[in-house]
């Protein structure tokens, strides 16, 4: 198959799935997701993405129906059935499918899994950002990946229409992340990123670039930082699933960073390895 | 029929209407919505949930397809279709159907509008409630009725878990809202509410409270007010759509405000004449 869609044990392409209204999903925004790379058939970081999805559903009080062990399962039999080796994988549960009530529903209304799968999905490195930014206004709980997303749209939609690649949001004057990714800064030799708190998604990437900085001797700072810090920064590297370690060289069309490509060249290099590494088995 | 729920032209029960999962609403809470009372097979308060729809259609983005007659059009045909002369009103309208990605899809993707209705739906004013409190954690557009409510949810599980009728959510030591309904409280002779602001729903039952308030010679004051002003209430009222004047007497099982049942009982009166007044036709 080219493309999939998942939901309870049906299997459709994704523009021929239909679901029940009744979704929590639909009415709500009730429920949580994750976004993984597949290479040569193969999740990419899986056990990150499960232990933080296991955590999702935690803060947000879902009772997943099924163990890590047998969501793998599942996600592995559709990844299998998909032609390309490289794909994006993208799955949610959302709470139960009942009428509308704030309250849950009773215990024995089961959780519903989505899932779709689509080719490819990472960007290419070559491509450089364009920054610009954005007050910060969501909620205190951007460390749990739900279903929430009006604000990181809106935050999107604005970037895209200015021909920026990614808005940063700005909270209490300090950079959070972005609309769809982290933001980190290389800043006097150091690599500068917010704290894993309430406030930013604790991604995978950027997990990573941590671990490859380390690995490099690349001093880590998880502290706050100030858009005057990001204007003054060596380098600015945005990150996510889909593009785990993209370099921004504009901020509003003026020039930033782009004063330590060596650095993100070997963040790259080690993020290609690692990607090789996991899922060429 | 007893109950019905409509999607873009197709009427159906609400438990058998299927809708594509590539709805935005289902992955991205990409929507908002109402909740109207019918009463006598007429929408009450409908040019205030209608000026209020259209603001948060434009606040989030979103085009409609329709103008306010064109929508009261189809919501009326819905309204008359269902046997109970009093009813539970819900639509939504969500972005569009298309591929998951942030940004907006292309011009000629339209809005999907759904619509639910149930029989009855108002609280009994004799119910009194006992509250909860729990920190404010949502974003700063509360005024916006979008469907991103899963703080709200989580607000209204611990609440109802604890035996509780609401919770009120405290937001830097001052009383903005509850998970489901709008906090106002009589405090040495004045009815005083939270400003209208982006910090909460700026609720058609809040604004008729108001109303009601200055045509009885009540002063009013929207202004923020702490824990311990609700604590020290003549009266504490809660008020929504489906419960448009209900009292809370207890505050985690202390016995709070109860001082003022006269006023309240006006304020009941007043919007009991108002409803049949608007319906009766």
């Amino acid at each position: 198959m080219e493309n999939l869609a998942y939901y309870n044990g049906r299997v459709t392409g994704i523009n021929q799935m239909q679901i029940p209204a009744n979704d929590r999903g639909f009415y709500f925004g009730d429920g949580i997701y994750e976004v993984a790379l597949v290479h040569h058939h193969n999740i990419f970081a899986l056990q990150e993405h499960l232990d933080r999805f296991f955590m999702s559903a935690e803060k947000v009080r879902i009772a997943l129906p099924f163990s890590q062990e047998e969501l793998v399962q599942i996600l592995m039999e559709q990844v299998k059935k998909i032609d390309s080796p490289s794909q994006f994988l993208y799955w949610q549960v959302t709470r139960a499918t009942a009428p509308r009530q704030h309250v849950f529903p009773e215990d024995d209304v089961l959780p519903n899994l989505y899932i779709t799968i689509k080719p490819d999905g990472r960007k290419d490195f070559k491509q450089e950002y364009d920054l610009t930014t954005t007050e910060d206004i969501r909620g205190l709980f951007c460390d749990v990946k739900t279903l929430n997303l009006l604000p990181n749209i809106l935050a999107a939609q604005k970037a895209a229409e200015g021909g920026f690649q990614e808005t940063v949001f700005i909270r209490d004057g300090y950079v959070t992340e972005a609309a769809h990714s982290n933001v980190s800064i290389v800043k006097d030799g150091i690599f500068l990123t917010h704290p894993a708190d309430e406030k930013i998604l604790h991604g995978i990437e950027r997990g990573h670039l941590i671990r490859y900085c380390r690995e490099l001797g690349v001093p880590v700072q998880e502290k706050v930082f100030t858009l005057e810090d990001l204007k003054a920064a060596e380098e600015i590297i945005i990150s996510s699933t889909s593009g785990a370690c993209m370099r921004a060289v504009k901020l509003e069309g003026q020039p930033v960073g782009g004063k330590n490509l060596a650095l993100v060249e070997k963040l790259r290099e080690k993020y290609l390895e690692d990607l090789e590494e996991q899922t060429d088995r």
